[in-house]
């Protein structure tokens, strides 16, 4: 083993990113605008003003400024976190007998256990900068929801969480998390909102879904004075808090003089992939570098490889923007797949954008073979990774045994982006050997490719 | 805030301990030795063959090396997730306005999400060494079992962890995460050994005790062939094994000039704060320097602050040698307390020599306060921790406002051995408000006494 790097390369705390990086400034075709749903054109700050901080909503719709400055307050949050380490998996290369150098940046060393802090936290300290009393949102899995408690908690906001009533009566420690942070946790569908009484009306005794928990935190957040909806992906403002991954990952491999061949990310709603790729799709847009992009996405949910690339709403209550994105339709259910996190119909605009522009290519696997990837990274390298995380995994190790083959000595990066401490659930199924993969067909992708609407 | 010291305290790799450190080996007054429980004369590394590794018997019995080089393939695996970082306070010191420095060690940081790790990594290692085949244990709350199937995943070998049937059935997670490295986990009594079976048809219907998953867990590694028992805390040699902490921590504070006035650890078996306070303890015992060395436990099971220090039974199945140690005697039945990790009986040999020598001072705490401090933590400084680990922070937080009455500004070093993520229904009760203290009476304790052996 070449030891020369260590197995944990740790910036400094001065190194760390002083500015946040949006990749769209670089690009000479930007994204297709957000949609206001009622007059179906482009949305205006104004206009998003009273679901979304203005501050957030400027972010949002700005597609020129490069960076933004990282507000002190949000840096020294950072500073209980980050930097997060860049590590180079000797152990896994060894098991593979693989030619490749392998690194991955862990970004699951933080209570809420993944990435979403980096939004969270920019998100919390502008509602509170704007003077707001609180924030609504929504959660499924409970990542997000996570997250979002603990920034509010250190900046004493109120946060309001409309957890999916399944995951809410399933994953009863997540809930707690959130609540030892202070966070207020409601079933939804609940009584508490206009559409959660209409839905618990219509389907009585439904367990939710995502769609239902966006539309009551929507409801909750413009009903109430002081407060405002936030969201944890596909926003063009998250992927540019989450740059701060790609940044530092970029940094800590410049330090050591190693130029990343292939930077691979597991892709649900986009924040991961595109935080953790923009600077580098960034040199790739002003010519100065190239890399190989890998969006890897659950075969349950393919957005990228089997959506289309059309205007469609971000949620199923349609109160939000439309956005054009590679989608499957709003109306696709996908399967009981155990990467809740990726369960999502559509795909960030931006991250949209760059694959239809073929900086970024894209695989779909499925979920029993990312398990074994799970199970043989955990126990090799010691860390126990989220579902989620485990296809970015799954396909480092193809592209590791594939330089073992042609004896390539490829450095492979990929974002590790949580642990699956809160997925035991999962992992008990697999290791019982009652996991199964969940393929939709084209005709149930053409039921709901009908779903999307008339734009464009 | 005084920001030339980081927030985090990284060691470089190269910076990291090559050898464990034998604080016997430098006190004048040694521990008394332990005694076979047959003759009850001191045990030899012979009649500990049978049970234990033969180095690590070795390590047990040797009170006079003060170094011991941590083997090649032991720092590899320590590099996946040490050094562990020191942490800086800041967010703590300004939410309690202390002019006290507060800092701790985080050991958190790895997936069996405690200290244990740094124990389990060297048991498996020289088990193997020793050409066998596998290894027993018992596991209570969960930690140990975790980070001795992790250790034994990353060197190949078969691992048989005991798991107390209520815990095997009330924390399915901590289980699962134990098969997903491989390790096969029984429920205990089993009817796998004969002890087993004796228990089950004595006490139908019950639901184990760690005493008896012990008595399992020896029974298994001396029936079968190649196999060796294991143990987490209590040991000399797990003390010694754990000295990792203290000092990175040490090497932490001397690389920014930093004089600790105090260190404080949670106490249960002692590993922890054995570990962590060694090379302080060392200093101590060689006249270099003076500290504050503070034990906290909590007031359901008080071995150090209402023990009696004599020899002991380290297992209610009386099978493993005697101590002798602070203890309450081994038929002390604590409390439904939710610090897993603490609820021993007894006390590490070296702790309990040190603190009646008064290297060490004790303090017991409730656990509705541990948890108080916990839930404070974990909003302002981003890490929820584990019960255990929250024992130490109650009296960090305690030592900090005292600090602030009289202005000092006294460096105040904590471990904060773990994370609670598999705790939460311990924060359930706390965070529903139904969680209660439980102190034993001088009664019980005089009953529990009375089961101490005639020995000296």
């Amino acid at each position: 083993m070449d030891k020369k790097i260590p197995y944990k390369i740790y910036l400094d705390e001065q190194e760390m990113p002083k500015q946040w990086y949006n990749v769209r400034a670089d690009m000479k075709k930007k994204p297709a605008p957000i949609l206001n749903p009622a007059t179906l054109k482009p949305v205006t700050v104004e206009e998003l003003e009273p679901i979304f901080c203005t501050e957030l909503a400027k972010q949002e719709l700005d597609d020129t400024t490069a960076y933004f400055d990282i507000p002190e307050e949000i840096r020294n949050f950072y500073r209980m976190y980050r930097p997060s380490p860049l590590v180079r998996a000797y152990c896994l290369e060894e098991k593979l007998q693989t030619s490749a150098h392998i690194y991955y940046k862990f970004e699951g060393n933080n209570t809420s256990g993944s990435h979403k802090l980096n939004s969270a936290i920019a998100q919390a300290y502008y509602a509170k900068k704007q003077g707001l009393k609180g924030v609504t949102t929504e959660t499924g899995a409970g990542q997000w929801g996570t997250a979002l408690s603990m920034a509010c908690s250190y900046f004493d906001l109120d946060c309001h969480v409309y957890m999916v009533k399944c995951s809410y009566e399933q994953k009863p420690f997540r809930r707690e998390v959130m609540r030892t942070y202070g966070a207020q946790v409601t079933p939804s569908p609940s009584m508490n909102t206009e559409v959660g009484r209409k839905i618990n009306k219509e389907f009585p005794g439904t367990t939710g879904s995502l769609g239902c928990a966006i539309s009551e935190a929507v409801e909750a957040a413009t009903t109430h004075e002081g407060y405002r909806y936030v969201l944890g992906s596909v926003l063009s403002q998250v992927l540019l808090h989450q740059s701060v991954i790609g940044l530092e990952a970029k940094s800590a491999l410049d330090k050591y003089g190693i130029k990343a061949d292939m930077v691979i990310g597991c892709a649900g709603g986009g924040s991961n992939l595109g935080g953790l790729i923009s600077p580098f799709a960034g040199e790739m847009l002003r010519g100065e570098a190239d890399y190989k992009l890998i969006a890897v996405e659950p075969a349950s949910c393919p957005s990228l490889t089997r959506g289309k690339y059309a205007y469609d709403f971000c949620d199923t209550g349609k109160v939000c923007p439309l956005a054009k994105m590679y989608t499957l339709g709003s109306g696709f259910i996908p399967s009981a797949n155990h990467a809740g996190g990726l369960r999502y119909h559509g795909m960030s605009s931006v991250v949209s954008e760059l694959y239809d522009q073929g900086l970024i290519e894209a695989r779909s696997v499925e979920q029993t073979e990312v398990f074994k990837a799970a199970e043989t990274f955990a126990r090799i390298e010691g860390i126990l990774p989220a579902p989620e995380s485990s296809h970015a995994i799954k396909v480092a190790m193809d592209e590791a045994l594939k330089c073992k083959e042609t004896g390539e000595e490829k450095n492979i990066v990929f974002g590790l982006t949580g642990t699956g401490y809160f997925d035991m659930v999962a992992y008990q199924k697999y290791n019982d050997g009652e996991m199964g993969d969940f393929i939709p067909s084209d005709e149930d992708l053409a039921k709901s490719f009908a779903t999307l609407p008339k734009v464009d």
